[in-house]
C-alpha cells in the first residue's frame, strides 16, 4: 500500500468541472452535454458504474440548469454513492421502460449535443431515433481540451503515479530476464506497479529481440535471451490518475548498431521534450522528435505518433500528432514517446510523462533514459 | 489450471460465422455489419485488441464480398495473430491518417449498416460525417440473435464454465462469513474461480445484509455477521465463454421471515425453468417467475427483468424482460435469476444458467437452491 493517498476530490471539485463543462459547451455553440460512463463521467461527477453495459447511464449537461444523471433503477444506489453525487439531481428508469424516452426528455428537441467519445453506439442511436432534430459531435471533436489541462491536485496526482512508475522501472533491473518468459517479467512489473499504490494495471509490455519490434505487442511466451534488446512499456492508475513510462534495456551487452539506434530515439525523445513550452502546437513537439529520427536515416520506422495525453485515462487528449494545431498550455500532460521498430530485428523506444509549465516541460518520469543492461 | 481446455475454434469456423452474418445482414435489409472490438469481433473472427481506444478498428462484412478488416497500422501484428485472421482481408491505417475515409471505402455511400452496440460514438459520428447518405442501426436492434442460438461446442463451453461456478459455490461454503468483510469472501470467490479455469472474472458480489437489498452492489468493507442474509453472485469467462449464477446463503439459522421469501424466490426461479420450451416467448420467462412473487405479494421487490443470454460475454441478447417477443430457440443460453429485494434489510437471487433444448429447458448450473447455512 502507498502511504501518499491525496485528498479526495469534493463535491464542490465535481460541481466545479461539470458547471465548467457546460459552459464550455455553451462557448462552442452546443445545447449541452452527453455523457455516458467512461472517463469523462469519473472526471466530471466521480461515478463509475461497475460495468459498462447495454443498460443507459447519461450525464446531461446544459448551462441553463442543474446536472442531470439518469441511471437504470437497480444501480441508482451505486450512483447515490459516487462523490459527485450531490451536485447532481438523479432520476432512473426500469427494466422495459424506455431510456430513451427518459433521457431525451431533458434535452432539446433540436439540440446540437456533445457526446463522450465511448458512449455505445447502441445509446446514441436511441438517443438519434427518440429525437431525429438533434444532431451530435463526439466530445473530443467539440471540446477537445475539456480534460486537456489539468489543475496542480491532478498534476500532483500524475507526479505520483509517475515516481511509482519510476520507483516500478528501478527495481524491475534487478530481476533475472534471461531464460524467463516475457510474460513472467510483466507480471514482475505488474506486482511493482500494485507495490508502488497503482490500483490498476493498464499495460505490461515486454517485446523482447522481434517482438519490441511491434509496438503494440503486449507480452507472450517468448523466453528472453542474451543479446535481446527488451522494451519495457508499463502503466496504470493510481488514485485515479495514469502512468504510463518505457525504458529499453538489453541483456548483456549491445551491439554498435543497437547503441547507435538507442542513442537516435534517445536524442529524439530529449529534443521533443526541449520543444515543450507554452503556445507550441503539438504537431511541432511530433515534428522534433520524428525530424532527428528521420535525419538518422530511419524515419519509416517510427510508424506512430509521437505522444498523447494522460489523465484519469493513460490515452486521451491533447495528441501530439501531425495535424494538430492545439497549442500547449500550462498543465498540460502527455507523453513523449518515440520509437524505432526494426522487423523482425527488434525495437527501442523511450518514454516519459511531461508537463507544460510556464517555463518549459517538466518531466514526470525521473529514471535514466541509457540503455540499462540487465541479466 | 482446468485440465478440460476445448479445442480452439478454426479458421473455418469463423469464416462460417461470418458468412452467415453477412446473410442473416442481407436477409434484414442491410448493406453490411460493421464491427468494432469487443465481443462480436471477437465471436466473428478471434480478434480481441490489447486495448480498445479512440483508433479505429472495423470489420466490414457484406453479402458480396470477403470479409475486411481495418486496424490501426501498429495493432497489425496482433490483428494478424488472431485465429480467424486467415479467413480476413486486412487493412491498415497510420496515425495522421484519416480511418474513416479508409473505412467508408469499404461502403455503399448510401447503404443502411447494421453497427455494433458497443462501436464507440467518437466511431459511428465520424462514419456519418463522412457518408451522410449512410443510416445505422444497432446490430443488437437489427440482428439481435446473431450470437444468440449457440451451436454444440459453444454450449460445451458454457456448460464447462457453469460446471467450474459450480464448484467454486460449493467451496465457497467453506470458507468463513462470520467476522470478515464482503471483500474478502469475494476475493475468495475470485481466487476460486481462476483456480476453476476462469480466465477472467467478471463480479463476484457479496451482498450481506441490507447491502443483499442493492441487486448490483458488488463488495463492500462491510463485516459480516451471524444472521445475515448473503447473495452470492459471480462469474467471468473460461476458455472463452461465460459463467454467471447466484446462491443465497445465511449465517446461521434464518428466520421464519427469511425462508419465507427464500422459498418465494426459489419457487419463482423453478416455475420459469419449466416454462423453458421451444417457441416460448422470452418474455413469458419473465411473467411467469414474476408472477409468482407477485402472488405472494413481493412483487414491487423484485425490481429488475428475470434474465439476459449468455455467450461470449456474460451479458447479451436474448433477454427476459416483459416486451421481448422473441420465441426461444434450441441453443439459446441465458440465465433464470429472481429476485427479491427489502430495502435496508436484506436481499434474495437464485440464478441459474438455463440452455433451451427440443425437449424444454437444461441447467448449465447444478447446485442446490435450498438456502444453505454458512458459518
Amino acid at each position: 500500500m502507498s502511504d501518499d493517498t491525496p485528498e479526495p476530490f469534493t463535491e464542490q471539485d465535481y460541481a466545479d468541472r461539470m458547471a465548467r463543462a457546460a459552459q464550455d459547451a455553451a462557448a462552442a455553440g452546443l445545447a449541452g452535454l452527453l455523457v455516458a460512463p467512461g472517463p469523462d463521467l469519473v472526471w466530471l461527477c466521480g461515478y463509475r458504474p461497475t460495468a459498462i453495459t447495454e443498460r443507459l447511464t447519461l450525464l446531461v449537461l446544459t448551462p441553463s440548469a442543474e446536472p442531470r444523471l439518469l441511471v437504470p433503477a437497480l444501480e441508482l444506489p451505486d450512483a447515490q454513492a459516487a462523490p459527485g453525487a450531490g451536485a447532481v439531481r438523479m432520476s432512473d428508469w426500469r427494466d422495459g421502460q424506455d431510456p430513451y424516452a427518459a433521457a431525451t426528455g431533458l434535452m432539446l428537441p433540436n439540440g446540437r449535443y456533445g457526446v463522450s467519445d465511448s458512449t455505445w453506439a447502441l445509446h446514441l442511436l436511441g438517443l438519434q431515433e427518440t429525437l431525429p432534430l438533434t444532431t451530435y459531435r463526439a466530445l473530443t471533436t467539440a471540446l477537445p481540451m475539456l480534460r486537456g489541462v489539468k489543475d496542480a491536485h491532478e498534476v500532483a496526482r500524475l507526479a505520483a503515479a509517475g515516481a511509482a512508475a519510476d520507483r516500478t522501472y528501478e527495481e524491475i533491473l534487478s530481476v533475472p530476464f534471461t531464460g524467463r518468459r516475457e510474460t513472467e517479467v510483466a507480471a514482475d512489473l505488474a506486482r511493482l506497479l500494485r507495490e508502488h499504490g497503482h490500483s490498476q494495471v493498464d499495460f505490461t509490455v515486454v517485446g523482447s529481440g522481434p517482438n519490441g519490434a511491434n509496438p503494440h505487442h503486449e507480452a507472450g511466451e517468448r523466453v528472453i535471451r542474451p543479446g535481446d534488446m527488451v522494451v519495457l512499456d508499463f502503466g496504470g492508475l493510481k488514485d485515479g490518475y495514469g502512468s504510463d513510462t518505457t525504458r529499453t534495456v538489453h541483456v548483456g551487452e549491445p551491439t554498435e548498431e543497437e547503441r547507435r539506434v538507442h542513442g537516435i530515439v534517445r536524442a529524439a525523445q530529449q529534443a521533443a521534450f526541449e520543444a515543450v513550452a507554452p503556445g507550441v502546437p503539438c504537431q511541432e513537439i511530433d515534428r522534433v522528435a520524428r525530424k532527428v529520427i528521420t535525419d538518422a536515416g530511419y524515419g519509416e520506422y517510427f510508424i506512430h505518433r509521437t505522444g498523447h495525453g494522460i489523465g484519469v485515462t493513460t490515452h486521451e487528449p491533447p495528441y501530439m500528432v501531425e495535424g494538430e494545431t492545439q497549442p500547449l498550455v500550462p498543465g498540460m500532460c502527455f507523453s513523449i514517446e518515440p520509437g524505432i521498430y526494426l522487423p523482425g530485428r527488434f525495437g527501442v523506444r523511450i518514454e516519459d510523462i511531461v508537463t507544460c509549465t510556464e517555463t518549459g516541460g517538466r518531466r514526470l518520469n525521473d529514471t535514466a533514459h541509457e540503455m540499462a543492461v540487465v541479466e
